[in-house]
């Protein structure tokens, strides 16, 4: 029977797990998940290591978690905010300018979370690099699912290339971030962004289009 | 006085020392810089572990030595074949070309080991930073060259942008490597060959240039 004290418990399990994922979607942005141990986010929480291991049962089983954390995250901050713009190449355009915002402003404090965890996991075979290949996939496939909705607005050519589109400017996001986040500088993000809109130009109907201006 | 026994144990120390450093790059490139620890490299290689702490003294110089020895095999796999090509349009693409097959043939088998170890190390400043941040901008800086030669050969339009062209590709080499090594697909370099050649296009002199058919 959930009385009082047991809702009381539950929720304040609930609450050290989000405490854990916050920080360790931070630790692992910076020094990746290999770095993600119940014994450092106990200390840096002020947990016991029993509590931390409790929510989690096993270091994969918390890295795991993290990257779902990092999901949640990264669809608040990149996919939400174009949900509202219709169809078109201003959406095209608003995921990959709001992807640049996300890496700039450092929603994670070592740049995007996956071009991070990926690096370290992509030649690692195992649940990790399965959980890490599916949201790669899943981002390519919100990139170009994307450019087939303006091309069927008829904002793009026909006979665009959806895949080579969607993979030059995820080409170009990455590069930005990898290069903005090792050398501290704003250039790389002025560079794609001045590139990402050549890509689309070079394929939209209108390269005058004004949501290219 | 540097007599014969003396000579064999530089000799050996050498050896030894060249044996670390390939191992070295091996790990790193799949698990990354951190992954590197003297023990497990004295067991992987049926040395002592004083044998292998001679040779470094620290872990910290190991590694720094493991990204020296790997800048060596990168210059050997990718700037060596291009350096009796002509300057101009042939030797950009035959750079841009090389580094995928540098990528593709996993001359590191966990595909590019400066994108494997600079996500690693991109957000933690440090000796280890300093010397990858100093490898990107070399490549960086060889690439743009290659393409300033291509443009005072007059193959290259005169207003082009070397810093924003040699990013982008740059972007979608790495991207290639990323992608091809994390779903063990080939799709990735030829879509990276295809757009690299329309990116080198938009601003050749002559579009239909032999060098980019």
């Amino acid at each position: 029977m959930a009385g009082p004290t047991t809702d009381r418990r539950l929720l304040r399990g609930e609450e050290t797990r989000r405490a854990v994922l916050r920080r360790a979607v931070e630790i692992a942005s910076v020094e990746g998940l290999e770095a993600l141990s119940i014994g450092r986010l106990a200390t840096d929480l002020g947990l016991s290591k029993s509590g931390v291991f409790a929510g989690f049962g096993s270091k994969e089983e918390l890295q795991l978690a993290t990257v779902r954390a990092a999901r949640r995250i990264f669809a608040d901050a990149v996919l939400a905010p174009v949900a509202d713009i219709p169809p078109g190449l201003a959406r095209a355009r608003a995921l990959c300018e709001g992807w640049l915002a996300y890496s700039r402003t450092r929603v994670f404090p070592g740049g995007c979370f996956f071009f991070e965890v990926t690096a370290e996991f992509d030649a690692r075979p195992g649940p990790l690099r399965d959980a890490l290949a599916d949201s790669a996939r899943t981002w390519h496939r919100i990139v170009e699912d994307t450019l087939a909705e303006a091309r069927t607005a008829g904002a793009l050519r026909p006979d665009t290339d959806l895949g080579d589109l969607a993979f030059g400017l995820i080409a170009l996001l990455e590069a930005a971030n990898s290069q903005a986040v090792l050398h501290e500088e704003d250039t790389p993000y002025q560079r794609a962004g001045r590139l990402l809109l050549r890509l689309l130009r070079a394929e939209a109907t209108d390269p005058a289009d004004p949501a290219l201006a």
